[in-house]
């Protein structure tokens, strides 16, 4: 009952997933690795001491007949090609994000799944699987506080390398909002807005930065999103739920409580990484149980990696146009209901 | 040198400012009243046993030898007639806001304390004069969190009466944030733009509840105010000022803290009048204080008046076009730097 | 219906209470002082700006025909005498603690006090002024609780000055638990030990710092109290009530929240004066207003400040003796009930 | 590089247990499992779908040539004699609290394991792992608040079933303390009294609830542990380390924060298994890992199996005679330094 994996893409994200799937989680073994860079997956096996195979691309690592699934965390270009040669083989996909770099690439793979008639598919938003937003979504659900009206959220980094333009800001940052909001409060997106503050001055010449987002959704939500990469004294993550009898909060992240020199306070994290190190494990553990247990992942889908596609783009052209742009997504299949 | 003052307006606020000045302050004493309702005006005198005169109007109260000051508390739309009187009459003026309900109104008492060549105006803005703002205040003075450049507010009440009008969101309600956080980050407003997200049940047939305004100042900060006046929980007042260096927040209202029945909890205040309590009895003895002291009041001026109405006008020019509305603001005049 | 105060002792905590009574406070008013320096006294009034007259001695002061009330404010040796003068002359009294040094001093002032038949004294304890105890006190008389079980408190300085001696932590620190804690919970003090853990070494040579009092009362309670008068960090008062079906605890002191640096904080108090300024406040004008409307103070009875000199000397001998000392007072005379 | 494990004894923990390790974590595999009641061991190899062998006892478990390790969840009784059995046969054991049930018995465990002359015994406190107890053993082991002088704790249940009894607040509840709190500040304990407050009506007849600890340690560090399971608002477990320059608590649990009915508030946890989930899976984890890869488990030993049973026992004396008892450990044998 062990689900074989082969996973594309040997870099940081791809190490990192096969030590939580070799040292961390229960019910998988990795079998086969590939990677542009044939030496990087060797050294992914050396280093995680894996019994497993390199190949020499995606397409005959997802050929191999010993691989149920494909973990992709090759760079982000690659991975429609990937994923729809996965689909094409009948293989179980865990996909980082984005699914695709366009809205129909993405489209094109949510097409091949549907042909061929099965959930293949999980695309790596992992905030999903976090126990704040976990506990925001159960209290919506279970009607705590009416229906929502609005959502009031930031997304602050305490810096970001000189790589980091302006379009990331919602390409690398806004889209985890982007995926997690829509699924927290089950409405979908039908504008944008994208505004620019004053700028801070520690951001590096020709980076706008904070940006504030606001989306409207069918309902009629109107969602706030305070994107600030460098806020300078931490990585935060805020989430309020306003509904129409109360309003839920994100908790702030544990920590121990401090009295000491004339302060009560708490650390901060400063590093991403330990913000959903959790959710990341039960995110992949979840993907091999699903398919184990119900024949299919029950992640978020290559429809809600198509949601996440067409919103940034509408994000990326409101950022340009200074107006509301509309967000125009296809009907959704039945397929995916 | 005791204060001697006249209170023109015995209705409810003017009730309250009565017994503040009367039973918890220190320093000045009520010797005149007046209200268009006479009966009112002594019943005022028997209730809190003042040693006062009733005048039959605003004008003859002003008049009269033994009043330094003037605590103006009628309906709004005397506001501006007393207030010019007073000055005319070069008595000290503390009166509730509005200062004047038209902008032009508002400068026109401008006008006519620049000609009077002192300032004698305080306009009733009391969250100046809380210790939460004045928190805030200090530490952004104080560089603590570098520049400015977005606010996150909220102004919610649980429940309003059935007169409460959508337009009654920004001159009763908003009216609030719009003095204070002008003052809190020491700039100018130069646009607003409002938008309605999906309607709470729970507001009466034709009000709009909730609003979200969008502030943006000359420095470029961006200012979103909810507003949110049938929230159902609570009265509750959210103010969080991100600068550059880091994020200052009012502290939630100070309770007991209880544990029982699987809740930690802390009481969130029902009724208003209890959140700025404080605040009210900081501001009049400040108004007190300041004329014995410094030879003037030293709170909001009737050009901070000004500033309100003019906000306050296009906030509700932008309620109706759903634009961006420019917040045309005269230049500030020399007499009140 | 201003009531006419003289105040004996102008020293630190006399001339803030003459600040408070004339420029905070409504309803009275300063119209003599004595001081056994004259200077000072001389000094005071100059200072404040009163309309007062220097008296040679409490004796003298007490006599004049004008004074209402006495406030005193003079070193602790001298309060039994003055207060005793007072009652003696049918004054009402407001001393600060202790009421009496001994705890026969205090005895002969409750005796005094039921011979002249009428409630003329109040106790300087503050801290049942307080809001956050007086929310406790709420929670615990509206039953929402159940039978207080437990207390667990904490009085924490940041540092003391060289002449705090081992004693002092009960006389000039814990004296103030003393007092609240038995009105807190309605009940009466049996026993007591004191425990001396490892000392720290920020303690100058020869002081026990901190201490822990265990009190247990004659319903059953136990009461821890951490007395930590060198905690560097600043000064900290904590009380949690544990009653049968739930918890009441103080809430932190009220400070602007902030991130920054990696740390999500409030400021703690240093200098503990910052802590009850508003109790004090209060306190005074309760005991202005109860003269004034009911006749007589309705704050701490001298009964109360016999009950802290007993349990304080309890304090003091468990200090010494390591053992569990008796709380041996006497029956309580209905005349304070 | 499987570690291969051998469970004796599939009663509930048993089976948490085995659920734990087959799909939860990494590393490891069920090859054995044994019961006095051979049909729930069936039953387990059913239910968690094992690839498992029934053994008819312990002896003959710990005996086959694929166990490596041994996971010890039998009744309490009965845990000596298989880890007596596994240290003979120089298997590795992983054993739930007690490591016995005497004083003398954990010491014959002590005693077997340096005379086998390796660490094969980890106990089951799974505290250590708790990432709020790391967070505060971090901040001390880093000097961050100076030497430990005091810690105020609490353990507290909602409610117990009606088969706990006095005792059993010392053997199963504050238990976990003992182990804990030493660790914590790598101290040993000199002596103990118990206290016994107002008793809660919400006991059932004959239990004394709530019940107070203290504990004194070698260094002087005084401890309080309130322990009180019939609370009836939570499952609550606090913390707090007072030292010479700072304080660290342990984080309430987290959850998310609502605002509603008046009430700001976070839920608290009604059953203990969800607090400390994260630590038995960490704890389990670390065992398996630690073979692998140190050739021995790294969590608590034999040693702290001993300390837990000798304090026990003084913590049970001190139960009756309501004086200070010596807590008499043996001087601690190298092997375990």
């Amino acid at each position: 009952m062990v689900l074989n994996i082969g996973v594309i893409g040997t870099g940081a994200i791809g190490r990192e997933h096969i030590g939580r799937l070799t040292n961390t989680l229960a019910g998988s073994k990795i079998v086969a690795v590939t990677d542009v860079n044939q030496e990087a997956a060797q050294d992914a096996i050396a280093t995680y001491q894996l019994d497993a195979v390199v190949y020499p691309d995606d397409i005959s690592l997802i050929a191999a007949d010993n691989v149920d699934a494909v973990v992709i965390t090759s760079w982000g270009p690659a991975h429609e090609g990937s994923v729809l040669a996965a689909i094409a083989a009948g293989k179980y996909v865990f996909c980082e994000k984005p699914l695709a770099t366009t809205a129909a690439g993405a489209r094109r793979i949510v097409d091949a799944e549907i042909a061929a008639g099965k959930k293949l598919v999980q695309v790596g938003f992992m905030r999903r699987y976090d126990e704040g937003y976990l506990g925001l979504k159960q209290a919506i659900d279970n009607n705590e506080i009416g229906a929502p009206l609005m959502l009031h959220c930031a997304h602050r980094n305490p810096t970001v390398d000189e790589r980091y333009s302006t379009d990331m800001a919602i390409s690398d940052t806004l889209i985890h909002e982007i995926d997690a909001l829509h699924w927290l409060i089950d409405d979908d997106y039908k504008s944008v807005r994208i505004a620019f503050p004053r700028n801070t001055k520690n951001a590096r010449e020709g980076l706008r930065d904070p940006q504030i987002a606001t989306l409207e959704t069918k309902n009629g939500v109107i969602i706030t999103v305070e994107i600030f990469v460098n806020c300078q004294y931490g990585y935060d993550i805020q989430c309020e739920v306003v509904g129409e009898e109360g309003i839920v909060k994100l908790p702030e992240f544990s920590n121990i409580v401090t009295r000491k020199s004339g302060k009560l306070s708490q650390e901060i994290l400063s590093d991403w990484k330990y913000r959903f190190t959790r959710a990341y494990d039960v995110e992949l553990q979840d993907f091999v149980d699903s398919i184990k247990t119900k024949g299919a992942p029950q992640g978020p889908t290559s429809w809600d990696g198509y949601i996440a596609a067409v919103t940034a783009d509408a994000c990326i052209a409101a950022q340009t146009s200074g107006a509301v742009e509309t967000i125009a997504l296809d009907e959704k299949p039945a397929f995916y209901n």
